[in-house]
């Protein structure tokens, strides 16, 4: 046991970066504390130029990832009131695929000045969803080719993996795919500044890029039916040591201490992304244990005993989330940005002063408006594809419905709608585990809704008819990057360890009502029914919306 | 030619009645009143008692439509400032079908203290909706029956009409039905009042009632197959003699010239519903001519040379219109009600503030930026069935559905799909026509949209690929009666000549526009998928929906 008394988690979100620092011996959080990004998402124009990015675009700046840890560090550090030696480790997760073409020696290329105008120099984040043409014909051509390697990625590809991004890059700026030396996660990347050494975290390899230990990266004979150009990625611009979850990637360096004040030598662990590291405090530890990380959209992570080629999921990858467990990923593409669009878009004024007058948000009010009706009584039903869909159809393209409207809607029967179909929607990815042979018995809820919001969690029991327990904690990531932290520097001899004596507390569990179920049931039978209808082809109205509204 | 000067156009609508003194010679308004109802639409407590009225019930106090007259008439004619002694004639139009059962001498069985606390005994507005189940029982017998009296409606019986609501009443109330001597259209019954003679509207008894100079009523034989005790329903209950448009059906008494104000010997010239009494001054002349009336509702009236039965229409009747030609009905259950909803739903907070700072109406504003769209760029495509579908589905349970929906969707896209949904529903209705062998070449349309809204009005030319005239009055249908008064007073010796002499002015002519109509036809062809998957059995969410609400 390491004598040293605390790791820091590092969490790198889409708009700000969050540290805590962690006591090894209970995981109780000292300080914790956030920077914004200074550029946010890059989605209108390139920072410095007049350019409008096309649709879809979403990029970002990796000076504003170092620039807020330079700031970050010290301060939680400072705030936790530590002597930053007694620091044994610290765990970095980050947003992903979210992807930066650097040279050898790190240097961003959008940070050159050759390439400080061109868009596909920058780095392209995790909801880039400009690439879809080209994971389209990856899908394509991957249906045609007879392999494997999509299999258990429920043999689609999204446009937010590696491949996609990677291709666009290519095709639109053959420059700049000639010149970075790396194509790296910005995970890895900040890993790389750490410790100076190039490493490929195995949990981001295979979720986002299709790494497996026995076939390791998909085969250079699929690139070259995609682009002869992509022979060879893997190899070269996409190599690096593979770096597994506990293990240490390297140790801060000196200039990485001077710089961004962690101590020399503090060990690193390798990094991950955002939503998987957010199962280690939550007690996942049995199949058929998922945990739902409830933001803006939603992740689901699964814990299964076998390999399962389950269609329409992110990923089914060996020791994935726990080592000796497959574990299992699908989500929603949207989930609170359903409820924040309400509130933004179609909230009445009258609606609007009762918040002001009661001092809560919009959003508060027309979820407690909407907590007040009984299960079907807002007459109506809704397909929650508002960003599209994620899983189990993986189709950007989708949008969203509404049917039942009546001249007595009001808008807390829209979000009431819009709540039961982000339920119905994870329904049918439970039930589509289920069918595939990978048990679901209970789910623990992380997140900014769950703690906020009991009705929701109440309402997500009733219609999956499973119990879901809410973790006391609102920082899982930096919590899950501590315990990765606490095993990479022998704090503990693995994960199942760590995260039991580090894990977070249960705050409520709420359990299935037997009699809203049953009329749940009813609007289910419809919602897939819909779902099917408007998702697997029944419809194109979708489609034709898209392209008529493009202008196509 | 009478040497009287002037004619009384009463038009009783659903929560004021209006009246306008018009010059024979030229139609020109000297004067024109309105005065509300003072209980306007009875749906939630029946008045002077606490019992909660069903679902879908619509009454009113006839007491109301004479205190209103008994103000109105005295009031538009010193307004006038003429000699009531230079009127020659008035003419009434009321909603329809607006039932009252009433004693022989014309008394409300309401209006007595006996049946003062019995809902059925009341007004049944035209919009009661709580006869459906005898609407539904009725079309499912005539589909059994093998009889003809329904063809040229569509064959489908709508529960606005007169047999389902006096079924309602015998089924509910059979004390009502037998002390009743009559079941009379609130349009008949004002002018029993004033003339002391009971008569019956060839138009209301033909449309409301599908009366036919061929077959009469429709055959006891068929009421028997309802419930034995409707057979001699028409006989006596039923009872009046018919008069047709342009005819007389009596002259004003003493006793209602002292009540009223009317000069008494006045000619009355026989009730018509509110809807088809618009098109007199609107220049309806020909085959192929159409006349709309655009307010919360829709009705569009056409002028046919032959019998067609078209289906799902609400009535095709012989002189139903203008007298020699065919006149076919259809319409929306919802036109301006859609837009008031998402006015008053919707409309977020700042936009209401933007509307309050510039003076104009929450609705007007989101019209205004609705109309800054392109066709199709809203990205949504609706089904406006907010209260059901008149035409050409004929189902009151049908409700709306909204496609299309992102994060970036605003309140003026949902108004732009509702008001481009509203032109889709008519084409279907006069694509219906056209495809049963019945042309439809221009629209005229009146009512309180077109002159005020005259982006509505182009994007319907630019749907319907027909050019839209646009009337210079708002007040078609009290014109519209001073013209039949016109005629039943003899100052012209047919309607199409009174007509000529006294329409109303063209204000606009709307053309479509060829580049907008491409896109149109492209969004018209997925309307009609949805449409017809929708409505005619495809999905049955939306019944299911319904059922749920209603705790089925």
């Amino acid at each position: 046991m390491n004598s040293k008394k605390y790791t820091v988690g590092i969490d790198f979100g889409t708009l700000s970066v969050r540290a805590a620092v962690v006591d090894v011996s209970d995981g109780r959080e000292l300080a914790s504390a956030a920077v914004d990004y200074e550029h946010g998402v890059i989605d209108s124009f390139l920072p410095g130029t007049s350019e409008p990015l096309p649709p879809g675009t979403a990029l970002q700046d990796p000076s504003d990832y170092t620039k807020a840890l330079e700031t970050l560090i010290p301060r939680v550090i400072e705030s936790a009131g530590i002597d930053k030696n007694d620091i044994a480790g610290a765990g970095v997760d980050f947003t992903a695929c979210t992807l930066i073409p650097v040279y050898a020696d790190g240097t961003p290329l959008c940070l050159t000045d050759r390439f400080r105008k061109e868009k596909n120099a920058w780095c392209k984040l995790w909801k880039h969803h400009a690439a879809q043409p080209y994971a389209d014909r990856i899908n394509e051509l991957y249906a045609e080719s007879g392999g494997h390697w999509l299999d258990s990625f429920g043999k689609v590809i999204s446009s937010e993996f590696f491949i996609p991004k990677v291709w666009q890059t290519l095709d639109e700026a053959p420059e700049v795919y000639r010149a970075a030396d790396y194509f790296i996660e910005a995970c890895d990347w900040i890993v790389m500044l750490l410790t100076g050494e190039l490493t490929r975290s195995y949990v981001l390899a295979s979720y986002k890029a299709e790494y497996s230990d026995e076939e390791g990266y998909p085969p250079d004979s699929f690139l070259r039916m995609c682009d002869p150009r992509l022979e060879g990625l893997f190899a070269t611009k996409g190599g690096g040591r593979i770096v597994r979850t506990g293990e240490v990637a390297g140790r801060v360096t000196a200039a990485a201490a001077a710089r961004f004040g962690l101590p020399e030598g503090c060990a690193v662990a390798g990094g991950l992304p955002d939503a998987h590291v957010g199962g280690f405090p939550l007690g996942i530890t049995e199949p058929g244990d998922m945990f739902g990380i409830f933001g803006t959209s939603s992740c689901y992570f699964l814990l299964g005993e076998e390999r399962r080629d389950v269609p329409g999921i992110c990923g089914c990858v060996k020791d994935g989330i726990l080592p000796g467990y497959y574990g299992f990923e699908a989500g929603l593409c949207c989930f609170g940005d359903h409820f924040a669009w309400a509130a933004g878009r179609i909230c009445p004024p009258e609606y609007a002063a009762e918040a002001e007058r009661r001092g809560i948000s919009k959003l508060r009010l027309l979820i407690e408006k909407a907590s007040e009706l009984k299960p079907g009584e807002c007459g109506l039903l809704a397909l929650d594809w508002w960003n599209g869909n994620r899983s189990i159809l993986v189709d950007n393209e989708l949008r969203g419905l509404l049917v039942g409207m009546t001249l007595g809607t009001r808008a807390e029967d829209i979000m009431r709608a819009l709540i039961e179909a982000t339920a119905f929607a994870t329904r049918v990815i439970t039930e589509n585990f289920i069918s595939h042979g990978v048990p679901v018995r209970r789910i623990v809820a992380a997140g900014g809704v769950p703690r906020k919001d009991p009705f929701t969690m109440q309402l997500f029991s009733d219609v999956l008819g499973l119990p879901i327990e809410v973790a006391a904690t609102s920082q899982a990531a930096a919590l899950g990057d501590a315990i990765n932290a606490a095993v990479a520097c022998g704090a503990y001899g693995s994960l199942p360890e760590a995260s039991a004596a580090m894990k977070a507390g249960t705050e409520a569990v709420y359990l299935p009502d037997a009699g809203r179920k049953k009329t749940y049931d009813r609007l289910y039978a419809e919602y897939v029914k819909l779902h099917d209808w408007f998702g697997r082809g029944g419809s194109d109205v979708m489609y034709v919306l898209g392209e008529i509204g493009a202008g196509v």
